[in-house]
């Protein structure tokens, strides 16, 4: 049998956002790789180990899970959100590309899933209707003055922008200054929308504006989004706002 | 009991592709609203009638089916995709802002969906895996010139741009404009990912690069992604290449 490594997304949290080729992708490996809270997320199943890592080792873990694919086996790795977006995917390809010339003959296989921004876009009506990006704030990967070139060209361009990674113990202040920069191109009233934990039991979202807008807001399980100039709010008695970027832009041509 | 009008994802086309949680809501909705080969999609049911409308008429489904909702029905409408992502959360919205205040004391739900571009890169390695973009190509809903404007500030700022809507029967020279426009950008060999009918049996994706590209590749059922400087090819004997995007930035503070 030829060696087969299946990435695999788990969406945001729960069950209910699982895809099914997921979870038959899922029940059909030989063996499971992952960060432990993502594997917790898994049912146990008699014969298949399960290999649980930290989340700072990406390039260990792809290495263990190709080694084990490369014996013939079906290995699965899971990931969070979508195995595609700042996650597993990339951290695979980037190990096989270096790795030994045996990896690049295993089939590789991405399951899609559900990434934080649609689940925390859902959630608070559609933010993402009409053009946006996404952009990690982790500057352990990219240098800090990218990040703001990309802030800008996003905010200037007038994308709807989805932050990852906004903050962590380490980086404590880069959302803060993400707000301040992207406070340079769009206006205060500018919707921003808190989504944490979207999914999960202890979902919380907020839907602020950009001048109040407080890094205090965010954590690691938060994901980010900041409306474009044409990102509106509906008022509504009994419910949470809607935020919505209409389809058509009402900008005229320059 | 009071209204509801829930939005729901299908996903790329494949039933694979389907969140448990839309296919909980379809079961339990009290009518179907959608395009037609959407609705064809989801199986029959006694009692639940299904409303088909054709692919240019969102305003008017959006306000039928939250008249219905308004009489106190459970409703639900169908999407490709994700609801959220150039489809029709937002379309639903704007008929709220615009529409009778009854329509604000609905309870509105949206469940995300496995939107193209997840599934287009999951079929060809990682190309998101770092900062992405989401640009539709129609210039029915804004004018050409913003959409130029975005190709130049995604492309500039090193963002792997995703492209909807990328050509239908009355716009056919809006792709092959976009790429001469990242061409003043990007190098020749940029990877350039078509991604056609993915998830369903007649998918067909096909790797080439900026130089290469052509606008004939691409029909209404077909997703484009256009790589960064960054974005990587890994060559396999027996698979198709590998296309992914580094999660580390190799680029030097300016």
């Amino acid at each position: 049998m030829s060696g087969r490594l299946t990435i695999i997304g788990l969406g945001p949290g729960d069950n209910r956002f699982v895809i099914p080729e997921a979870t038959e992708a899922l029940a059909s490996a030989e063996a499971l790789y992952g960060y432990g809270p993502y594997l917790d997320r898994v049912p146990q199943r008699d014969g298949q180990p399960r290999h649980a890592s930290g989340n700072r080792v990406e390039g260990a873990r792809a290495e263990a899970a190709l080694n084990h694919a490369a014996r013939g086996a079906h290995v699965a790795m899971v990931s969070g959100g979508d195995p595609g977006v700042f996650a597993m995917a990339a951290a695979v390809c980037g190990e096989i590309e270096a790795g030994p010339a045996e990896w690049r003959a295993l089939d590789i296989v991405v399951v899609p899933g559900i990434t934080a921004m649609l689940a925390v876009a859902a959630a608070a009506g559609a933010p993402l209707g009409h053009d946006f990006c996404a952009i990690s704030l982790s500057d352990n990967l990219k240098p800090w003055d990218l990040i703001e070139r990309r802030l800008d060209a996003a905010a200037s361009g007038g994308f709807v922008i989805a932050l990852y990674n906004p903050v962590s113990k380490a980086r404590p202040w880069q959302l803060g200054q993400a707000f301040k920069r992207l406070a340079c191109h769009l206006a205060p009233s500018t919707p921003v929308i808190f989504g944490r934990a979207v999914g999960r039991e202890d979902e919380a979202v907020t839907i602020t504006t950009l001048d109040a807008a407080s890094d205090a807001k965010a954590d690691m399980a938060t994901l980010v989004i900041i409306g474009s100039p044409e990102t509106r709010l509906i008022e509504r008695d009994g419910h949470r706002p809607l935020v919505y970027t209409p389809r058509a832009s009402a900008e005229v041509s320059a």
